[in-house]
């Protein structure tokens, strides 16, 4: 089995201005990241806002995006839950679907509810068990249960599905340098998160991948894949050059970045995210956009530039988030 | 509308030890809860392993409970989520099930994600919107958005639906004493939780009700009702006969006391919770069945003091919670 690498990047759940699933949506934003080239994609993950769906509009976005995909690129479905059995049965969902990996937070619920080392090695056990497909494990400070690097080597060790680790907290690099030397080709899929704000440090430090958000894949895409062929003078050119455009996504907007610059280049006809998830402020949104257009974003030209493709019209003038 | 007063118990989610949902022991804790007489049934809440269901187990719980309550006592619904839109529909259909109550934390979701005070309002104001039973706010440290005593009275104040809330943090007596004061008649369904495990400071800072366990809601019901009548020095006697057990339960057991308690007294055929939910250590286990004999827990007695009911043999040995 070849280990994904590159760029795979979450793709956000579209919803209408009512706050309902827009499926037609979800499959344009496919369209996009297939023509950004990116090396995969990443549904139902945080950046999806997840945490705002029911387990049928699950199933929606993950039957809607891997039929659009068809092949084209391999699918990582956000399988996360507390309940071993949920997870697992989602695992096994996912793949009988046709995703390509799955990715987990470790178990935890709310501020309070963690879950000890030997439970967090038995969950990833129960859930992998079977399942034919590989596993990664996301680190994310959203998880009130810590994984630290020996845990996650332990379990890539004992748990042969578990081929990839997203780290996305504050000293992502050290804690990949750490994975690179402790599981070594137990988990040779190391790949970082965090709209790739550390990228060349974390790729310095053995990453192999970089899960960002839908916004720049494309060029973020180009900087991986030179950082990994040892052209890494290029990946520094690239990056630096979107840094401030990925420093204002990372520190102002957050999941926000992405649907506002899709409905400013017509991918989605609405930046809804569901209530009570915080609005964008206009003036952010306002900088935002003057950013992306400055860095001649792609994100906002694709639809434009798409033969054969019925543009949607950009009427936005100052909308918010939810509402 | 009156308000409900007394005991409003947590039902546990009956599984098996496959970790399915046991709807026919769902259901026997209902007839158990009754004939403990009860001021009312709470479901689905954290006590409930809300956090291990799938929104289908979820119905049929529900479903399963409503049937079996038929109108011999009201039934509390936790319709928690973070989304105030699935949040809202969920109290929709929990209301035209035939629920006489619903009950949510405000909108949080694992280690990072609060919610600011107007957007707590306007969760519950657009939750409520168009609802006919009335909503208990439910304060619980579980949650990372934090409830302040003046938010809880603006928003019983701004939402006329929200007539009840729960207390169950460290010093909850101070905080039912504010909401008193501050939110009076706007908020007349004061409740504290935890166990009961500060019931009497609790009363006499105004509570009108408790949400236990369902471990022994005759004994505490007894207690919460005399203090309503004016009869603290009864209630006094009554909880601290009890407290050794309460306080075993709060410390060291958790939701697993009930479950445990259930299963040697033959109302459930399995003590499961889902994993990861750790399980209750044996010595554990032991000093707690063994408490409970020698308070003579009604819980123990019930099915085997029930006339017409098949009993379900006890061949418990050292059973543990979860695997």
């Amino acid at each position: 089995m070849t280990t994904i690498e590159g760029i795979v990047p979450v793709a956000p759940t579209a919803f209408t201005d009512g706050e309902e699933l827009d499926l037609e949506g979800q499959q344009r934003i496919v369209d996009f990241l297939v023509d950004a080239e990116v090396d995969g994609i990443c549904i139902l993950a945080n950046y999806s806002e997840q945490f705002s769906l029911t387990d049928e509009e699950r199933h929606q976005v993950l039957t809607a995006t891997l039929e659009r995909a068809a092949d084209r690129l391999p699918i990582c479905v956000t399988t996360s839950h507390y309940s071993t059995k949920i997870a697992a049965r989602r695992c096994r969902q996912a793949q009988e679907l046709g995703a390509s990996l799955v990715m987990l937070m470790p178990p935890f619920f709310g501020a309070s509810m963690k879950v000890d080392e030997q439970g967090v090695v038995e969950y990833f056990k129960r859930v992998a068990d079977g399942l034919e497909i590989p596993v990664m494990i996301q680190d994310a400070p959203m998880s009130t249960t810590p994984m630290t690097v020996d845990l996650m080597a332990r379990i890539a060790r004992e748990v042969p599905q578990v081929q990839y680790a997203k780290i996305e907290v504050p000293r992502t690099a050290d804690k990949l340098r750490g994975l690179a030397e402790i599981a070594g080709q137990d988990l040779p899929g190391l790949f970082d998160g965090e709209e790739a704000v550390t990228l060349i440090p974390d790729f310095d430090a053995g990453a192999r991948g970089t899960m960002t958000s839908s916004m720049i894949p494309d060029v973020l895409g180009t900087a991986a894949r030179a950082h990994l062929r040892g052209d890494r003078a290029h990946a520094v050119e690239i990056w630096e050059e979107m840094l401030p455009l990925i420093q204002f996504e990372n520190r102002q907007c957050g999941l926000l970045a992405t649907k506002v610059l899709m409905k400013e280049g017509g991918i989605l006809s609405s930046e809804r995210t569901r209530a009570p998830f915080p609005a964008i402020h206009p003036t952010t949104r306002r900088q935002l956009v003057e950013l992306a257009q400055r860095k001649d974003a792609f994100i906002l030209r694709w639809a434009g530039e798409r033969t054969g493709r019925t543009h949607i019209p950009n009427t936005t003038a100052a909308a918010g988030g939810s509402a």
